[in-house]
């Protein structure tokens, strides 16, 4: 029964390390296939990035940028989105190849290590089982021995009991009326008495020496039982348990730290998107009107250097370049000069009011276009009904009435801004 | 001259008009394929875990799982990097999704932007060019006026003069030896001085007519020239700056929307994916022999649980249950239990040193186990070069010799340790 037990033990180590193998190989072709995931992924955005860097590399911008680095700030933009893209491409190629030359060989190596282990586990636990089954065959012998010695102890017992009942008898029989009885008859009585007594003795001698027998066997036996039980319970508890550590020597951390490689991969790659992202960011918050104009005006200067002032073209000599005011100039020039003053004026207040509606239709626009309607953040819960959060979303940003809605209030405004 | 600058104004918006709608349909096409490559990205990773998902849900280990979900650690560990892979496939189509229908829809509506307010601000620059071309072509008129007046003006004079030189020559002729001439000499020649002073008063009036006609023209055109310029400064200053910023209207702001949409997106993604990872990490820090090998053990009540004590099987009613020892046996007994101290002394000693000596080799073992050998930070580092860091990097985790190295040592520590 024990031994069919022992069996049922090896059965389920050989089954564990199994187990242990065939997921180390599910893990070994799940990073193979993840491996080539992410190669192709790679290579896909590092020919998305090529495409439009080609494409760019040959515009003015671009040797613009070769140059001074002076770009206008949605061209910077751009620019970085293709190195993200690039970064992006390099990294995922990273990750493959961290995933092919380095966690798929730990895992290897980890199920080498599994099957080893388990056979150095078998051979150990192979001597224990002999062992086990040595006592045990030894407290069958012992109790066996002790059993035969007992049996023969009672045997000698009740045929000692039996020549006792003898003399008993004989002693009785002479002991009656011995008067009776004659000499040769006494005689024969005596040497009988006398065989009994020799029988008995021996027999005595004989139970004498199976009772200690029998003593000695069942103190042999059960020391043994104690010896036998206590090794018993030192293998379930200590031996057993030592075993299956044997198997597992090794293997839980080193599957960590080949679980752990694959989370350093992976959160490194992290790392490098955000610094990567925090760079598009930066460009972002510096799009600025204001300095791409500079920069425009800049880039063509004869079109918007303002001409020179015009100057006074004299007649053959005439020399006078200042308004000249003799007498019958001077009232004239004055009252041009008085209407001109109440006609600005005038132009003044309605230019206040214009100015007024126009900064405050120019507000609106500026909130229409600045309105922040750009975190998508709750398309990325991972709950538990994502169907429920997706229709939420679509509602939010993507839904096209709304959007549609929002562009022709803007473009209302718009208007209302050039008719100003 | 101006006129040439103001076309040529003109085409520089135009020009930059042409560029944005070149570069947000650049965007445009960007994130179309960007799109296309996630969602291949996305399927792939969907398809892998379904792979392997599908594998696992059959397993006795997966139905363990729904039941407890009291898992192996390793086991756990396995199905929490499928649901991560499924986490970043869902992740990846939602990305997708945004750039499809948010982020490209944003890029186009703002190329229609700026199409519109480039027509817009056509539309306005035309009526400041012919305002200001009506300004120049008044200052010509003006200016050819005044050389026209004032070219009278300098002929009327000379005309003056010419006569004020003929009623000289009359005044000196009459002057001069006036007695020698005759009475009808003299009665000519004072109806001719006379003709000669009505014609120089003649010519007077007319050169202080054209005078003061030319010095008002002349005004005329000073403070023409003077208007000029300012209407020429205020358009060069101020108008042509609230074009260009009429054109802007709005670009860089829905720009910064756009882009920003993109970065919640991947933040986002990023976001999740840590968390994902954070789980896993969890799982791993877990992955602990301990609770494992009790878990197994209970996978198989029958295989591991201790036999029962094995009882003394006494011989047809014997009942002396403990060692008896009567006179001839205790000395057996007592001679043989100092044997066993002896021997039991002996093993204790033997026995400690074993231990310590297994115990430095387990832990030899432990420690070659648990290297922390797993962080691959450097394989992601985007510095000048990377080609150099790859090389360093190769040597320190992923060098086969080194590897072999470390595995032949530990495998010999392991031998050691099963010697003894």
């Amino acid at each position: 029964e024990i031994r069919a037990q022992l069996v049922e033990q090896q059965k389920c180590l050989e089954q564990q390390t199994e187990m242990r193998v065939q997921l180390l190989q599910d893990l070994q072709d799940f990073f193979r296939k993840k491996s080539e995931i992410e190669m192709e992924y790679s290579r896909n955005l590092e020919k998305l990035a090529e495409r439009f860097m080609a494409k760019t590399r040959s515009t003015k911008d671009h040797q613009q940028y070769k140059k001074d680095q002076n770009l206008l700030s949605p061209v910077n933009c751009w620019y970085l989105l293709l190195n993200q893209v690039r970064r992006e491409s390099k990294d995922h190629a990273t990750l493959s190849e961290i995933y092919l030359n380095n966690v798929i060989m730990r895992f290897m190596q980890i199920s080498e290590d599994s099957t080893r282990m388990f056979k150095k586990s078998k051979e150990i636990s192979f001597q224990l089982h002999e062992d086990l089954m040595k006592v045990l065959n030894e407290l069958y012998t012992v109790m066996k021995t002790y059993h035969m010695y007992h049996a023969e102890s009672i045997s000698a017992e009740s045929k000692l009991k039996e020549a006792e009942k003898q003399e008993e008898k004989q002693i009785g029989r002479s002991g009656d009326p011995v008067f009776h009885i004659r000499l040769e008859e006494r005689h024969q009585r005596r040497s009988s008495v006398k065989k009994i007594e020799k029988m008995k003795e021996k027999r005595q001698a004989k139970y004498s020496e199976n009772k200690l027998k029998s003593i000695k066997a069942r103190n042999e036996y059960l020391l043994t039982l104690e010896a036998t039980n206590a090794s018993v319970f030192k293998y379930y508890i200590h031996d057993l348990s030592d075993l299956i550590d044997c198997c597992d020597l090794g293997y839980h951390a080193s599957l960590n730290r080949a679980l752990r490689t694959y989370l350093s991969a992976e959160y490194n790659l992290e790392t490098s998107r955000h610094e990567g992202l925090d760079i598009i960011e930066n460009a972002v918050d510096s799009l600025e009107p204001r300095s791409d104009k500079q920069r425009f005006m800049e880039m063509y200067p004869t079109a918007f250097c303002p001409p020179m002032k015009f100057e006074f073209q004299s007649h053959m000599g005439d020399e006078v370049c200042q308004v000249t005011a003799q007498q019958p100039v001077q009232a004239e020039l004055m009252l041009r000069y008085q209407q001109l003053q109440s006609r600005l004026a005038t132009l003044k207040i309605e230019n206040e009011e214009v100015k007024k509606t126009t900064e405050a239709t120019l507000q609106t626009i500026q909130d229409m276009v600045t309105i922040e309607d750009y975190d998508v953040s709750e398309c990325f819960q991972h709950s538990r009904s994502t169907e429920s959060v997706k229709s939420t979303v679509s509602e939010t940003y993507l839904s096209k009435p709304s959007i549609a809605k929002r562009r022709a209030n803007q473009q209302e405004t718009e208007q209302f801004y050039f008719m100003v």
